[in-house]
């Protein structure tokens, strides 16, 4: 039987996490894997955290340099999150031929290039499933399980506190901010939440699925990003009333125009399959030209789900001999001659505030017009007296000419306000 | 770059869409697989069918011998189905060396002992993706992707034509015969609907994928079997007032007791993820002990999104070196030792006809409370005169006892008929 030594830089939620799946299941994969995993060295600062877990002090280490030249470390488990130190340390680790799996999404998705060369330097294995999407193993199916497929279309909830958040504000008909809150409380959402709310988390990890998904270098500048912190649960209450749930959507494209890659708040019509992924879990949706349509759906965070995908990292790097990494050309930025469309298609959800007089609605259909775009649904709510909340849905339109048509109307006299702006996916 | 050559044999439906997509991706998969993949012999009696394809009459093959000596064949691609001559197809390709990848649910379900040790003296690759599920890679993410786990649970819509079937029924108010002649028409169901109405092809892929699953092999012997011939529609739609859709589900645990393994038509929560996998779409539900519940969606059949895992395993064993075999004990039949559960528990829904008479359900309540049995839902259709049909839904019991409690309840004298037994799952 093989003997894996494993290192874990970290040992906070997800290090934790791995760790004890680790300590709790060496027999079962010796029995099931044919490999014994056991933890040679910890890096961490907090000496405590690390001896509660019942780690052996000798294997406790604050010196990247002591786990890195271990002779017993086969494996660097890298959960610290973030560019810096876990940057320099992942690639120590690599350039002493030690074989990285990590969790880190920001690190990936900005360094993917640099650490690649690292490890093929060294003949050092690289794995990051971990990093998108949690337990859900999207990774490999897109390296091993989708390769036969050109894929088009990936949309993905892949932002667990965003869809805590909007499926709380769905359910309960309660505010951003006041969710937010609670999800602070309950440990869904940071102190700083903006990685989450503001999308950034969810570009990262569209950075690197659209990659892997379109064979060509997606990087984050090229990701059109709005996150969830001016969605109104108006927006959310009227898109239900006409059949629609609003998600944090990652979306990424392969199209004849070219690559797209967005990340915004978008309804989706109930009856998709991503519309009935709720609370904190997450779901990828895939279209490929042989298979048809994909789903794959779990726990998209958490020390569990996630360290599930480190430590099945951990086993696929004990017992594969051979890594593929990326075939395409992975450079810091876009590949040269690789077109990214700005000018995205879609449908859109329009909400707006117009005085009560004869003739808005005229003007507005007519600036549509002007912009070639077609109106699909028309609802004027008549709550109010003086000021009539406006909805429409379009057909599919440029982006552009949409947000040029929204300026038109924006200041037009008899209307008030443009409160939303949402795009529709189908 | 790596040239592979590959045979198909036989060009049904299976076969044809594999051929095709591999025509037609050629350059793709050069590209973004590092290997040029070429069909280099086919094997197929009705050569028309052959040359309307496009392939030269020199691949084209009614000999199996001269297929696997073929020099230029590295992979052997058996879509035949069934177990002879299938069987002794496969076994000539891996007595000469060749890695076979197959779509055969029915012949791996029953030899893959037989074909894993010829496999392994030779040295060579053995796939099955195919086998199980169409396009959704539920077998690479049982092997590579939930391996760190603990399965407990795996619940699947495993089978396209009932489920279509099932879905039509219950959308429609349709009966099943009715539904069943459609399917037929349309090419959902065989002209002998057997192998899918009765259960057999879920039982199959059930005994593969809790095989994998549970690490221990689940011979087709130990498993329940139900088809979905007697559906009646009365059923669904008191089902879906109590908020339940009605599935044929393949359900596989590993638990304390033993494992268990069952395919019949099961009440789903409407809220459930499974409960929304929708006509010819499969998924299969898992849960791990690490990454809790995990859901895979997609086509469960059809020429391209089966072809599109057939070629996934044709990638994987042209780029991989190293391949796993079952780590169980891959015998005929069952392991020693291995406990297997008969006296499954569920809840289960219960419809019988009852003259209108005072004491029938003070009797029948008496006859569940003798047998530990609870209730959780009763319902009483006052529609038709002197029969009345009775509804009721049980808390968890175990199958022997409910089954003997309905045997008592049907000896009732005010009893007509016990219509209805169906296991709900939560």
């Amino acid at each position: 039987m093989k003997s894996v030594g494993v290192a874990i830089l970290g040992l906070g939620v997800v290090g934790s996490g791995t760790y004890k799946i680790l300590r709790d299941h060496r027999e079962f994969y010796k029995e099931t894997q044919d490999v014994d995993i056991s933890v040679e060295s910890v890096l961490e600062i907090n000496k405590q955290k690390a001896l509660a877990l019942g780690i052996e002090e000798s294997r406790i280490s604050d010196n990247i340099a002591e786990v890195v030249s271990n002779p017993n470390v086969d494996i660097v488990v890298e959960v610290i999150g973030g560019v810096e130190p876990a940057r320099t340390f992942v690639l120590a680790a690599l350039h002493s031929g030690k074989s990285v799996v990590t969790s880190n999404k920001e690190l990936f998705c900005k360094y993917w290039h640099e650490l690649e060369r690292a490890a093929k330097r060294t003949n050092a294995g690289l794995y990051f499933e971990a990093s998108c999407v949690g337990g859900v193993p999207i990774i490999r199916t897109l390296i091993d399980g989708m390769q036969a497929n050109h894929i088009r279309t990936l949309k993905g909830i892949i932002n667990g506190t965003t869809n805590y958040i909007l499926t709380r504000m769905a359910k309960e008909g309660l505010g951003y901010q006041e969710v937010l809150k609670d999800a602070q409380a309950l440990g869904y959402a940071e102190a700083n939440p903006a990685a989450d709310v503001e999308g950034y988390d969810a570009a990262y990890k569209l950075s690197i699925l659209s990659s892997l998904a379109f064979h060509k270098k997606v990087p984050l500048d090229k990701i059109y990003r709005e996150g969830i912190t001016s969605v109104d649960r108006k927006d959310i209450k009227y898109g239900a009333e006409l059949g629609y749930t609003l998600k944090l959507l990652a979306i990424g494209k392969n199209g004849e125009e070219g690559i797209e890659a967005r990340v915004h708040p978008a309804f989706v019509k109930n009856k998709h399959p991503l519309a009935s992924v709720n609370g904190s879990f997450n779901a990828v949706y895939l279209q490929g030209d042989s298979v048809g349509d994909i789903m794959l759906y779990g726990r998209g965070a958490g020390d569990m789900p996630t360290g599930s995908a480190i430590v099945s990292d951990v086993i696929y790097a004990a017992t594969h001999s051979d890594v593929k990494y990326s075939t395409f050309k992975n450079s810091a930025g876009a590949e040269k001659g690789v077109r990214f469309v700005n000018d995205f298609r879609s449908r859109y959800y329009i909400r707006f505030t117009a005085r009560d007089k004869a003739g808005v609605l005229a003007k507005v259909a007519g600036i549509f017009a002007k912009f070639n775009i077609s109106i699909v649904d028309l609802i004027q709510k008549g709550e109010e007296q003086d000021n009539v909340p406006i909805i429409l849905v379009t057909h599919e339109t440029g982006e552009m000419s949409l947000r040029r048509a929204v300026e038109k109307i924006r200041a037009l006299e008899d209307v008030v306000e443009v409160n939303s702006v949402i795009r529709v996916e189908d």
